[in-house]
């Protein structure tokens, strides 16, 4: 009985909305109200000695952000937004929204991240906001309807896990009964294993949980990770599928979000290319030592300032390949040609890096070699080792993180605008 | 460069596959192995004097599920499966595979369900096993697709939370750096927000952990959980949502997944009908106590020889609402006409309950009253409350296990076959 805010048209004699009360405005004998949708906002319009007593009352009544439903007239009018209006014949209040609200929809009064947050049922209610996880959702549609289109197999792998991916302290400890459990890091070891259980091509798109300590702008410890794996497939393979996997994902939203995309200031998205340009690493060094201004040198990691120098350098999304063995996890393949290098590679934004992918070492020996080498102990990783003993193929994969992918699209200041929810060092709330 | 086993007709004249050696067989002069891959089986025949000396080194040295690829003519026969068989002028070990297996892949020695799991990598190679994750993969795509299709926005919400959703004592604690938090049991809260939040349709496929201390073949302490929130709508809306969804996925599993299915030996797979029965609850309480050996009576919940007995009378999916007030849990809407009664519903498969939902209270004073008349503290539900003071329109909802789904569908005996890597309360490994 309800009609979507979008599809209420001049031509239409009568209609019932409903949605939240986005502005009031009363000139004594002319009432005005903004009724914000999903879809869109419109005008009620009351002249008070044309209405039924009860429209009064309920007008009377009503608060900002109260969810109601109106029926009535629908006119043409290039007064209001949309061109039309609504006279209402009924005006009903199906939640009244208490005063003050702790923030302001209509953004009339600036708020900080903070007290936006915690009141993000009212955050999202803005339009600006709500066309983040709108974009967000087109984002999800479009990579699983990608990877199901190139034959991939969606998996579920468990995020309660006994052993660390890497190895490392970045864990959370879990009490599973009477046993020890951490929090899954990544889905990496087990979508390898699944490699071994050919599978061939599987994704997945789940939660990651890091407990790192940091507390900056593009770090979460709870996060979501597109997880892709593929054998018989090298890091040439994987990364032909991750820029057609971006290029798809930007297409989507620039054919389909128009309305958000206006919304955030960014009308005219430019997609990435089909192909986008590997820089290999020793050349991303000379130009982050040339450009920015930390030290750097060959087999360093890449900081903030060296990824923010080679963007811009480079002006668009671009692969670093040929990674130094050294600084990358032990489950990389070393380059046949010269093992002091690896198959690996690290998708970027011109701002930051959005993913890491590698042809795996599936090669056993070679594999626990690799865990020793980076001081970890291979009786640590017994269940993932397996596998590799009993006919693993050659594979190659990546993670994509979901938010930084939403953040440099709608090019968002903070990681914590790109999720619903947020986790970091210091909130668990709401 | 190598094609999937599947496409390789008799009409090629050679072809480079690779794969799994599933079975392999010496007459002396002629050698046969059986490979497979993701797509099916194929032969391969060595007429030993005819190949080269490579490809005899080769086959002398390959033991059974090694990873092999294998390039060489094409020919007719009638005696191998799918009536071709190749001929190698290349015999390629890519992986060789220890011996003894943990696991007999080709299923001539049956195995107990914990050495399987301890070994799920080869367990998933079984073509029969290997099918159940192909349907499980189809089920999520028609899922996700149907859903995006009717315009729902996928949202992500928090697995760390610092509350329960039904003030239970079955979570898991983490250690969340010095603060107390949990691992969430259900997005129910969340997916609740994002009503007030005005997203209006909503869906969640997601992991959901309970810290239940039972050990049942039906109950696993983490699952996956497909979640949906509609405002403007109540319980038969989606209940009408819920039978679509349900009859969307039989028949794209029926449609797309015929080989899947008649590896399992389901091969007329029955589509549920797009409407489902409704069954009030004091009906199905009748059936039950007349029906089945449990003693039971109005009030009481509905235990596994209950269901049984009531879904044998059935005979397909079915709806049972009217559920007293009393035994759902406080978000739940009592009915106008008779408070007693709420708006509640389960789907139910014959064998089992694959779904619960309801009209969700959205009147604040009112759900306040609910927490408490479960013995609930209000204090300890603030975030979640806050949204309901400032305009929560109608709304319903319900959630949907992922895995029962699978389990009831394919005619599994047991949950753990359903999920890749299950946890239950003895296992955390691999």
């Amino acid at each position: 009985m309800r009609i979507p805010i979008r599809e209420v048209t001049p031509q239409l004699e009568r209609a019932t909305i409903a949605g939240w009360v986005h502005e009031e405005r009363d000139l004594g004998g002319l009432a005005f109200f903004l009724i914000r949708d999903r879809t869109g906002i419109m005008q009620v319009t009351v002249p008070k000695k044309k209405v039924p007593e009860d429209v009064l009352i309920a007008i009377k009544e009503v608060s900002r952000e109260s969810v109601v439903r109106v029926s009535g007239i629908i006119k043409a009018t290039e007064k209001a937004p949309g061109g039309r209006e609504l006279v209402p014949e009924s005006f009903e209040i199906l939640a009244k929204a208490a005063s003050p609200l702790p923030l302001d929809v209509a953004e009339k009064v600036p708020a900080e991240i903070d007290t936006r947050l915690d009141a993000r049922f009212l955050d999202v209610r803005r339009p600006r906001i709500a066309a983040i996880f709108s974009i967000r959702s087109r984002m999800m549609e479009a990579t699983n309807s990608f990877l199901f289109r190139e034959g991939f197999l969606q998996i579920t792998t468990p995020k309660v896990v006994a052993a660390a991916t890497e190895g490392g302290t970045e864990l959370f400890p879990i009490a599973y009964f009477e046993k020890e459990a951490f929090l899954s890091q990544s889905p990496q070891l087990y979508k390898q294993m699944m490699m071994a259980a050919g599978c061939e091509k599987v994704f997945e798109i789940g939660p990651i949980f890091r407990a790192e300590e940091h507390n900056t702008i593009r770090h979460l410890n709870e996060a979501t990770s597109i997880d892709v794996e593929v054998s018989f497939a090298d890091h040439t393979d994987v990364m032909v599928l991750l820029e057609k996997l971006i290029h798809e994902i930007y297409s989507s939203v620039a054919e389909n979000c128009t309305a958000e995309l206006e919304l955030l200031g960014i009308p005219d998205l430019q997609v990435p290319e089909k192909t986008l340009p590997r820089l290999p690493y020793e050349e991303a060094i000379l130009i982050a030592a040339k450009k920015s201004e930390e030290p750097i040198a060959y087999g360093d990691d890449l900081g903030t300032a060296s990824e923010r120098a080679i963007g811009e350098e480079m002006g668009t999304h671009y692969f670093i390949t040929e990674w130094p063995t050294s600084i990358r996890p032990y489950y990389a393949m070393p380059s046949a040609a010269d093992p002091s290098i690896c198959n690996a590679f690290d998708l970027m934004h011109p701002k930051m890096e959005l993913s890491s992918g590698a042809q795996r070492c599936h090669v056993y020996d070679l594999l626990v070699e690799q865990i020793r080498s980076k001081g970890l102990s291979p009786e640590g990783f017994e269940f993932y080792l397996k596998p590799f003993q009993y006919g693993m193929p050659p594979h190659a994969g990546w993670g994509l993180g979901a938010e930084r992918l939403v953040m440099t699209m709608c090019n968002l200041q903070n990681i914590r605008e790109a999720v619903l929810f947020p986790r970091d060092r210091h909130r668990v709330t709401p």
